[in-house]
């Protein structure tokens, strides 16, 4: 039996698989295509937006200084010099003392600076208007690149794309963008125990799990799973297999029993291809001790515990973020509701439940027998008690790693 | 122009929208297309979980009473029969001084209460075995029944699919589910100032945001958006287009001009079905007010500001939650950056950013002019200032509704 002889720690093996993950592949996407996508580039602005002073409202279309302190009972008089129609270009030039019709979204016309409500003013005739109150300068009125700057930068490289920001890419007349091309995962799990989830349980058999569950898990985080047959825990077997993945995906995930001898057969069969560098082998984490990651030429080989729910904890941590970027201001923060204690010497990941208090979010680490899908299936994400730690008491304010 | 004649607040808003959704189909999905889903209906475990006792570490089986009070000075003493095979039914029993080794998810062998790690063993010869500390009854093994019990409900119906549920389904031979078809929605943008974005802005024109943007939304919900060509403003042309999407949609959103006067066409076209039921035609919410909705047959019509940034927040607020269900759980809390004044009588819906700071999130208000697509673009969810309320004191805590 080796040695676990490469064991790292948690964020030296997030540095190793940052420095050896796969090349991303460029490609232009119509803004149809973008949304949930990561952008690959920044991207600027074509011009100001908007391109021309705008009424938010409807109203008149006036000079501010025309109106100036006028009342309810003392109301401004202006003279109405006609309207300004929606999406067309306007002619009219206001003069001291003259408004004009204009409505919501409507050009503001040479000369006016402001626009007034319909609300605040009375049309006494074809001609003119009595304004009720003044108006500021640019009141009502969106100035043209005020909401942005030709050449800003609207989206960031590396940046998952949201419906606001096709919005705003749409709006100052972005038609398509450089995006990641989503990493395709081969899913391949081994194991003499496993069976198909379709098929009934002989005496000490154990269904497929991880193939399922890493599948979702993959396909969650926008990128194309593609799941092998179970595969026996043979040499030859999982070489095939193996060679098969890599030739068709970016990352592997392997996840096979989780006894020692049976990691050794894959990281022999991985080690056994032209070009493979062992990156790590061994994690101080727990779940997740049994972890080892492989470069093999361009592609990334990570061997995943067997055990299903320490597979997935480790897809969350290590694997997730690999494939799309994570943003921490979606942690959220409580107080922990129990004392929970580890050992120096290894990060833990702890399952955990969201429970909302009248002032407060109480953290519920859901500890159990460690192994039980169904506690996993109740989280609402992940405590973390870092490596230094002996563990953290009740009551203090933590983060809980959301899934 | 037609008065806003029936203006509801946003909750009885959400109200009439849920008693009128339409009817949600049901679909059988396997176990790889069920991931982010919506359950149909509850799902029972078809088995106990794990369905035998199984060893969660490599080590030795083994009676706990034999080794009771052992220590590394006075080991226990055992006699090794023979060992369990990983995915085979053993046929040995333990008697009394008896062990066998086993290995990690290992059946328990008859007679056998606890497994001790092999890190904590001695193997004398091959018939004898020593421990150097003592083990409790059923520690290191996990209980026929222990993570879900045959018949235990492992997935509530209404809840989304995540990859722990497709893990604890395969786990217990569960190997398709009923979950909800996602709904069709048909996107239509009117305007006759309206442009697609690949097309030259001529002065007073703006272009097509809407479709984008709420493509990415609806998209975004995990429902099935379709968007069709922009239409003017003219009663024939919309009724038209409302027509194809009513056939082929569950769902439409129309967003249009935001002035009074297109609102009255829209609603006229929508009015002209037949079994069209006016829902509500005016919001008590900001931004939003022009917003209406409409039951055509079993069929929803929402008709959206025709203001990109209202259109989107209205969606959020609205929409987004019909089409899946929102998990307020993931809503983070912190405290106002500033105060925000807000006016009674009214919902109010504000961009708001996050800022982490050493010991607390600091919530920013977006405020700026409201309608600038790029603040939207920043913001991470909106602060929500409820109806009775006048504002929001800087320094209180609140919770912001993300995205």
């Amino acid at each position: 039996m080796k040695d676990f002889f490469q064991v790292v720690r948690y964020q030296q093996a997030w540095h190793e698989l940052m420095n050896v993950r796969p090349p991303q592949v460029l490609q232009t996407l119509g803004l149809y295509e973008a949304g949930g996508r990561i952008a690959a580039a920044d991207v600027g602005s074509r011009e100001d937006l908007p391109s021309f002073d705008r009424s938010t409202v409807d109203g008149y279309a006036l000079r501010a200084g025309d109106i100036y302190g006028c009342s309810e009972s003392s109301p401004g008089l202006l003279e109405n010099v006609g309207e300004v129609k929606m999406g067309q270009e306007t002619s009219l030039t206001l003069h001291k003392g003259q408004c004009c019709w204009i409505p919501t979204g409507g050009m503001l016309p040479a000369g006016a600076d402001a626009v007034i409500m319909m609300e605040y003013t009375e049309k006494l005739d074809e001609k003119t208007v009595l304004t009720h109150r003044p108006a500021a300068p640019f009141e009502n009125v969106m100035q043209a690149g005020e909401d942005v700057r030709a050449g800003q930068i609207i989206i960031s490289a590396g940046q998952v794309i949201r419906p606001a920001d096709i919005g705003l890419m749409a709006s100052s007349g972005v038609k398509s963008l450089q995006v990641f091309k989503p990493y395709r995962v081969g899913i391949i799990s081994t194991g003499d125990e496993i069976v198909p989830p379709d098929q009934e349980l002989a005496p000490g058999e154990i269904r497929d799990v991880n193939s399922y569950a890493l599948y979702a898990a993959v396909d969650e985080c926008g990128a194309i799973p593609t799941a092998y047959p179970l595969v026996k825990d043979q040499f030859a077997a999982i070489q095939q297999t193996v060679a098969a993945g890599l030739a068709a995906n970016d990352i592997l995930l392997l996840s096979g029993g989780s006894s020692v001898g049976v990691l050794d057969v894959t990281l022999d069969v991985l080690m056994s291809f032209a070009d493979a560098r062992m990156l790590f082998h061994g994690l101080a984490v727990k779940p997740g001790k049994p972890t080892l990651a492989v470069g093999i030429k361009d592609k990334l080989v990570i061997g995943l515990p067997g055990h299903p729910v320490s597979a997935l904890t480790i897809f969350h941590i290590l694997v997730a973020p690999l494939l799309r970027p994570r943003n921490e201001i979606h942690d959220c923060e409580g107080h922990l509701s129990i004392n929970v204690f580890s050992q120096a010497g290894r990060d833990d990941f702890i399952p955990a439940a969201i429970e909302e208090q009248k002032d407060q979010k109480l953290i519920h680490p859901l500890l159990g027998k460690s192994g039980l899908m169904s506690i996993l299936a109740r989280a609402q994400g992940f405590i973390h008690i870092p490596y230094e730690k002996q563990g953290i008491k009740a009551g203090e304010k933590i983060k809980i790693r959301m899934f």
